[in-house]
């Protein structure tokens, strides 16, 4: 499960990152994500803190920028190139928040075909909206399981 | 400069892609697309007429999928991540109508500082818009000269 | 740790990067591979019986390719261009066997300046040949830890 | 047709390449190459004396690495992944002198069934060798043709 926001986020969007890299944790899901600080960091957080795996996929060939809740950096010196990868490693993707980079993987993912569940993010029709942390991650693993 | 638009595209959105490419080749530039049918099609077909060179970088690793007015193919066999090579390769991207893969393209140039001018294409902050594709084409020129 | 050969081994090739697997797991060393089968397969099987944890950085855009020894698969549709992504993941590579794969992914890491431990694999200049796989393996982790 | 060989490359070497380049635009082949220097400023120097067309796959972002004979400059800013790029592009690769990138992208080339002529390069089966710029380039000329 591929959760995706900004590296500069808002109190709330860090608060609600690391509310659903837990609760994926404790749904038996692996978190992947940009590696970096922010929306990634903190899902990183979240999901370490409830035993789970992190997995960042990093725009830099260096992988001591991950953050240090990354368990597998995957250093892939592409730049802004890597969100599509992240999006091809996704069953689905949970979008928290708004910049370009976050819009960038948010189209790429409603261009190829990957779910999007937003939280507080861009209104663009494709996206499904969810109204809390929980309520992302129970229907993005609802449409996850659709999926197989 | 790259121009970039829906591969199934509107006769509208083909019109204005095919005056575009005509007035990037009158004004001695490049055009750069994503080298295969509608917006991509017309871009290159109307540098084409005039004598314009240019250049389609493809989604595939076949060259023969580039439309027949694609001089210079670059199959990179990256996916819908070759949409980050385009933006790359330009100093303005110029966006007619907006498909999710459009999309994903001026999220990146949004979110790495390169320009975008827009002709009926999404209403995103950032992208400036022009009213027709003789307008669209010369404030991207006039923005590109700034830059240097 | 990165393991790599030919998808298309030699038993000889298949139990070697078998018992590198294992060591590596035994030495708490994440096993980075190509995903697939052969040695890629023999190596991750390997670091699996051992409670490892194993990535696979696959050719193609879907996950269901990498083999069942594969925990965490990342499949990025680049094609042979993964090849570099599985160099950069490495502090050192072991390389098994010569395939052309292989040996691109050997020249690309002396390129990187990445240490690469070799294995009946080619004799290029800068590759540190290992006489058996446990060799192999400490020989990898030395040179890992005096990078640091 | 791709032209791959070092960026510190032997007077011997530059001189060849240019002579391959200028034998290319003869032709009328378009040549590709890794936009930099060395054989691959030379190969494009020889090209565009003799009014060829030259396009240079860099590895930066920046477009302003190209040596000053690229006519088509694209950025990838993919580091030495750019190679596989060089490599899907090109019909046959012509590969001079023997530096480990040049290797790689012999590699790579054999790998994905691109036919590699060589001047003063690896030792490597598969590798077609030539005497002289000249015969390099008949001989990569007859192979395209065969091969459609």
């Amino acid at each position: 499960m591929a959760v995706v926001g900004p590296g500069d986020a808002s109190p709330e969007e860090v608060s609600a990152a690391a509310a659903i890299g837990l609760r994926l944790a404790h749904r038996g899901a692996i978190v992947v994500c940009g590696g970096l600080s922010g929306v990634m960091a903190a899902a990183c957080r979240g999901a370490a803190s409830a035993g789970g795996l992190t997995v960042g996929i990093l725009p830099g060939a260096e992988r001591s920028a991950a953050n240090q809740w990354v368990q597998i950096a995957i250093p892939t010196g592409l730049g802004e190139l890597r969100n599509g990868l992240i999006i091809r490693s996704a069953d689905v993707v949970i979008a928290v928040g708004g910049a370009y980079g976050t819009l960038s993987e948010v189209a790429l993912a409603l261009k190829t075909g990957v779910p999007v569940v937003g939280l507080h993010t861009w209104s663009i029709e494709g996206i499904e909206p969810a109204g809390s942390p929980e309520a992302a991650v129970e229907h993005a693993l609802e449409v996850a399981r659709s999926q197989t």
